[in-house]
């Protein structure tokens, strides 16, 4: 048994699940199914089929939540990785790659996107192994997915015939029409593909040399003038000049080492609402209702209310998304547009798109409750033991009032230790930290006032996450 | 030309334009179309075509509404009286009209509700001089309107041909089955009963004290008990023990004194969201887009955003209405079961149902804006010159920033001036009054902190509105 190193890619954006998935807070960390995040699902899983902990690759703005989320399963990294930017699937492979021939010079990455559902853990596990065995003698190993349905939105793999084990891939063939979907599904000699892998670390960064030399030599070099800082690794700048490529595009379909493991598990990308709906329980009028939903004569729907009531009258095939600061109503049959919504507002250079009304930040969590010509409040969440930086606003002042736990404020040269029902004054251009020194979560209600309110009035002076800005 | 008294009917519920119209804030107080409100349109339609000052006859909830929307646009009332409940048209018109008899022994009623669409100001008081001048021959006119399409959710009123002026009414309807409501639109001997009617004051009660003695004779003891509270008239206890019926009920039907006026104007009496889609501008997709809308590929839809985004995708003929607390969802054609949601948000009790999140007092407003397990931040609003009751909590204690205009504060023995970006906080069993002393509106923020934040724990000492609790 090699060492067995997953790889956890948690970059997506997950556009197409606005409003819930947002640019600050994309799909793989919300719980859609259960209690667990699709990111926590997917540590999970891997963890029942692999030898060390994980690496995980995200983006930098997600460093707080991919390890808040570890933390909260219990699931420690062998190394957390910071994109700078997303440059695809080839590049991050080859990143971690390069970290795991540090564990073993034999070691098999098992590489899974971390916004898959895969209910049936033991299924994996067992498919994991024939994939590894495969890896372990220098095959680059992708898992398919035996057709259901004529779907036009995934990549297929053509093989000729399956084993028990992995078997050669013929051909990698792009995402088909109708037509070609449907015959594929009729032939039986196509999978879909799912985008996860078992990878030799070495075999790979061998292929990857010999077909994309530049992503090689990039990548190799921002491992080597890579950082770390606190408890993420930081690639080097070279990583920016990477090709930003997919792997499949890049290696598997050039390649002469690709083979396939035909699973037989339940597998689902959780691509859109729709998909979501499909794999969600549902009553017996077909609709999943979360929240606080009146449904009148509805059909066939899904309706999320995460802030506020809402009711349905007498619509079918419907999917109705209700967060803090934005309602989806879209046809069930066509979610797929909202991406195009999604692109809108970005190009609109909207918050709804970035982020949700809660902002999640190392030491907690705020969130906008209220906000008018010249004032603003928030209500801040700190973490037991954690701190916000050291800081000082030029346009503002704040009124904090404890709602629950125990603060610690540093205000010019004073501490002040306030508990439930206690308030201070910050007057603009104070010097001032705010802490929690207890155990319990602190939450406090700020009112800012002022003529300027943006997130950018802030001059920090220490912070212990390491943040200039 | 006799003295012609508007008397306008603001007690409907308007339930089934929820969630929009509330039970502390129906339908007849929200800008529906353009910039006044329903009533107040019909307050400005009515003195186009009376003598005097308007009766105003609503339920004494709205009384602080009724007069803010008043004098937002410089109406003067002859008598703003309180129903303690709804007893229908009836008795209420028997109320006005005892008032009107002080004016002028042949005083004349315009009476109208308060939440009709009629957009012709010029044809409506042209054909309310007509239906007046039959009233002052003693006639009880109703304003018939020339059906345009086969509705079964009106009365109708059978005529035998038209006058240029009021003729006959041959009788009176129930609302028809489809058949029938075609065979009256074919026939054209049937007009919509459109609830708009000129009454003699004395012909009035003389009829309701032939057909209905119990209810002139409750109403006349009312009258009579009645007393006047600052602005305000409160009829006797006796009102509550007239006979709840509607004047089409009690008088019209049962009356040889009938007669109609066929109205040429465009009237929509606004009973649901489909007839606000109805009456609506809309853009080349047929779409009624209201607030911070992004529609992609919709049709024939009515979307009202009040407090957030709302994105549309592939939908057509949808009814969607945003609020502060409550999302609506319904096909067009199904608007009517809004009601049957209203019902049950009713049987549960739910606050959905009476009041928006912003509650308004006759001393301003105020809206929660967060609420937490030992906690709630509310905003408040306090008119120029007006000031809360002296009052005192056993359960919480509050925290008041002010962010807007100048507060004075009664606190103990304390008086206080506070202006923006200054703070107070009142203790728990504290006495304490709010007033806001300038002349701009003072806003602030309250955050309450105890174990129980119900609006019942208050112990009014002394309060200008007269409110004991």
């Amino acid at each position: 048994m090699p060492t067995v190193v997953p790889l956890i890619l948690a970059g997506g954006a997950g556009t197409r699940l606005w409003p819930l998935s947002r640019e600050l807070f994309p799909k793989q960390f919300h719980a859609l199914f259960g209690e667990n995040s699709l990111l926590q699902d997917t540590l999970l899983r891997a963890s029942a089929a692999a030898t060390t902990a994980p690496i995980i690759v995200c983006n930098d703005n997600h460093r707080f939540l991919v390890a808040e989320q570890c933390r909260a399963i219990g699931v420690d990294w062998l190394s957390l990785m910071l994109e700078p930017e997303g440059r695809n699937t080839a590049p991050a492979i080859a990143l971690a790659a390069h970290r795991a021939l540090e564990e073993d010079e034999n070691a098999v990455l098992l590489f899974l996107p971390s916004d898959h559902l895969v209910p049936d853990v033991n299924a994996f596990a067992e498919a994991a192994a024939k994939a590894v065995s495969a890896a372990e003698q220098g095959r680059l190993v992708t898992f398919g997915v035996r057709p259901t349905r004529p779907e036009t939105g995934y990549g297929y793999i053509q093989v000729d015939g399956e084993g028990d084990g992995a078997v050669p891939v013929t051909s990698f063939v792009e995402k088909p029409d109708a037509a070609r979907a449907q015959q594929y599904l009729d032939s039986g000699n196509y999978l879909w593909n799912s985008g996860m892998y078992a990878l030799g670390a070495a075999s790979y960064l061998r292929e990857l040399e010999r077909l994309r030399p530049e992503i090689a030599s990039a990548v190799s070099q921002a491992y080597t003038d890579g950082s770390n800082d606190l408890d993420f690794f930081r690639p080097g700048e070279a990583f920016r000049t990477a090709p930003s490529e997919s792997i499949d595009y890049a290696v598997m379909e050039e390649t002469d080492k690709a083979s396939v493991v035909a699973v037989q598990f339940a597998w689902n990308d959780v691509g859109s609402w729709s998909a979501i709906w499909d794999e969600s329980s549902r009553d017996e009028s077909g609709n999943h209702l979360d929240g606080d939903v009146v449904a009148v004569d509805t059909r066939d729907s899904y309706v999320l209310a995460q802030n506020r009531l809402v009711s349905t009258i007498g619509v079918n095939d419907v999917v109705v998304v209700e967060t803090a600061d934005a309602v989806l109503v879209a046809a069930k049959d066509r979610v797929q547009d909202v991406k195009a919504v999604v692109g809108q507002l970005k190009s609109d250079g909207r918050e709804e798109y970035v982020s949700h009304s809660e902002v999640f930040r190392p030491w907690g969590s705020y969130e906008t409750v209220d906000d008018g010509e010249r004032y603003q409040v928030k209500r801040i969440k700190v973490k037991p033991g954690a701190s916000l930086s050291l800081q000082m606003h030029h346009h503002r002042s704040e009124h904090w009032i404890v709602v629950r736990g125990t603060a610690e404020v540093v205000c010019g040269e004073d501490v002040h230790l306030l508990s439930e029902n206690e308030g201070i004054y910050i007057p603009l251009g104070s010097n001032h930290r705010l802490s929690n020194p207890g155990k319990l979560m602190l939450e406090l209600i700020e009112v800012q006032v002022g003529s300027y309110l943006g997130e950018d009035d802030i001059v920090r002076f220490e912070d212990v996450y390491g943040r200039s800005s």
